[in-house]
């Protein structure tokens, strides 16, 4: 198989797509969400027998058994693809938004459409779920998307492809709309970035080392989420119950997600008295602590942090912890090493507050919650396609309109520049 | 010199420094844009015995005569940048601007806060105005710069970076917050767009060899604008006096910009009767016309058209003209052959307008207007630091807002997640 031409023509179709995705009504789109719902529940059998051969070929090529979990297609996990198809045709379309209409002293009327990007390009790991809801998200947000699985999601990716082919012929629209890429030769992923006629972003999904290549490879713009070193400052205006409340939570309501916290810094005028509390709340929940200097030597138990702590992104019950000597101290640990994705000061004091706001340069910035909140349904986007830490175009959850951009409107009347 | 080390010292500076005018007000940023303004002014000599220099070498390189002008700085050009830093001291500041606050049902508030975008590096050729105003596009959104402009213009870039220095010193604010590079080393140029560590995003400005190059190589973001071939498209159902009046203005009212209409189509209903009263027009401006078969069938004298003229951004005064089936075959056309930059279209046909809105993907769509409107100050953006054609982050004129970008701010009142 000649890969670079393969990947071409999936390209040429998708951009060829994207134009009738672009100016299809919302209803139409929405018309092909429900389809592919029904088109997945009809496929159950089909989709069952797809994953099973992934899987067993997966325990053959001796995957791990969180490889495996990732990979099933549970009758749950189909359910919650339908459910995310329905929901997703029921919120707001961005597409075609008017806004910001105003008269020029020329006389012409000037505003910003909302329009999709065009050609949304996703790469992704082992989870075959991700399939529906990234070209769902797209669809909905008039993009054409090509979609790139994990190799040991194939069979999987295959069977939910043609579920969503169906989606999109029952409701008039080009099934190379959503494709997914047949081929597990990894030269498909470097044609893919590097296709900047043909594909408008790429949004990578999965761990940091993927995206880190597809980064310094992509000659199309990439909208990325690097990882997750998030803090919570506990000020030394904080309310106690608070700053136990959130700090715990924020750590320990679920270890594995990017918006958990990683560091937690407290100011030296309340480490005495908090730290000790702290320390407890975090015992009776197994979480290992790491500490500076001045941690260790006001709490029992405390492993010496190192320099690698401060930028660990841990993911697991463990959790650096450093004394900081206020707010100046907190905002210059958190802008050196934070991942930009999310910080939150726990303060009573409104003028540390805003402070807090206005000089943590990360993508969510929070007084008094927890950085788990950090996320798209959390935010009211709906859906989220992703977390993104970069700068430009969208910071922090991407929903709907992050898959779009706008353009400039002008009406006229026959105007003509003097 | 190691320009490797220069570079990476002068990225170092720029990060720390953006840190410190990314928390500054809006009055101390506007103090350094009034200051450098004051500068300027107090060193006019300077300013022309250094432009002199770049002058003199550039003769002697035998730069030619278009080049020498635009590399000149006569009084009128100082005043005009004089005259521009204070326009960009009186535009709103927006940084910090908070919008979209809500309740969600968790309890906190989420809303997003408009923040700099860091570290920007600009990237320019022969014109030193330039210098000064994305230097204060820049600063006034809360960034610091790095620019890089043409070789023959060191002298006089110098010159005025001495007097940027100063009006940011006059402020309290660190002089690092703009730096030009002073090194001719082209080298300089690839080390500044392959520094995402210190740079945030690339700004090029020049030839489309220029951006073409700097895109390729970059692995930073990059706001560019490639060219623009802009289109008018004249309806059947146009009036033909607001038609004749766009296209001719579309036209002939600056050759050399970006903004300008280089491929006119016409409807075949209307083309007899409108083609030979626009050969008319674009004959008393002295316009040479290339066209279709069609259109070199209905009036004399038009040279026919080659594949090339379709694509063809002359910045000239010759224009390509094409027959075309209709608003179909106009919006096909455009969609292959337009830069995305700014296409029109002339109709009273209100469905029409509302499909060429939607369906044509450029930066601007006019409906009666002309393209040559296509412009930051037009649009009331009060300054423009380029026009993209790119589709993330911004499209179409970037003004003080394309420089900046949105995170999330999250209130909440100890609230953590159930």
């Amino acid at each position: 198989m000649d890969v670079a031409a393969y990947m071409a023509e999936l390209g040429q179709q998708a951009r060829a797509a994207s134009r009738e995705v672009a100016r299809s009504s919302t209803a139409v789109r929405n018309q092909a969400l429900l389809a592919t719902a029904d088109a997945l529940d009809a496929a159950r059998s089909e989709l069952a027998s797809a994953n099973r051969k992934d899987l067993e070929r997966g325990r053959d090529n001796g995957l791990d058994s969180a490889m495996l979990d990732r990979l099933e297609l549970t009758p749950q996990r189909i359910d919650t693809m339908i459910e995310g198809l329905r929901q997703v045709a029921a919120l707001p379309d961005p597409v075609g938004v008017i806004t910001d209409m105003t008269y020029r002293p020329s006389g012409i009327q000037v505003g910003k459409m909302r329009v999709p990007l065009g050609v949304i390009g996703i790469i992704y790991e082992s989870r075959p779920n991700v399939t529906v809801e990234a070209a769902s998200l797209c669809l909905k947000s008039g993009n054409a998307t090509i979609l790139r699985g994990g190799s040991e999601a194939i069979h999987s990716n295959q069977a939910i492809a043609r579920c969503l082919g169906l989606g999109l012929r029952a409701a008039g629209l080009p099934e190379s709309a959503v494709q997914v890429v047949n081929t597990t030769d990894r030269a498909a992923v470097g044609e893919l970035i590097t296709m900047p006629q043909y594909v408008d972003v790429i949004v990578p999904r999965g761990g940091k080392g993927l995206i880190e290549r597809i980064s310094r490879d992509a000659r199309v713009p990439v909208i990325k989420h690097l990882d997750g070193v998030c803090h919570v400052y506990i000020d030394s205006h904080a309310d106690p119950e608070k700053a136990l409340n959130v700090a715990v939570n924020a750590k320990t309501h679920r270890y594995g997600t990017c918006n958990t916290m990683e560091t937690l810094l407290v100011d030296q005028e309340v480490a005495e008295d908090l730290l000790p509390l702290l320390a407890q709340r975090f015992r009776e929940k197994s979480v290992e602590l790491r500490g500076c200097q001045r941690t260790c030597s006001l709490i029992e138990g405390v492993v010496p942090a190192t320099q690698e702590d401060w930028q660990a992104e841990y993911l697991a019950p463990i959790l650096a912890v450093k004394v900081v000597d206020g707010l100046d101290g907190a905002i210059e640990h958190i802008n050196q090493y934070s991942s930009q994705h999310t910080d939150s000061i726990i303060t009573e004091n409104y003028t540390r507050a805003r402070r807090f706001l206005t000089e943590v340069d990360s993508s969510s910035v929070m007084v008094n919650a927890s950085t788990r909140f950090a996320d798209g349904f959390e935010y009211g986007l709906g859906a989220e396609i992703g977390i993104s830490t970069d700068k430009i175009h969208a910071r922090g959850p991407v929903g709907l309109e992050g898959l779009t951009s706008q353009k400039y409107v002008v009406f006229g009347d026959g105007h003509i520049r003097a």
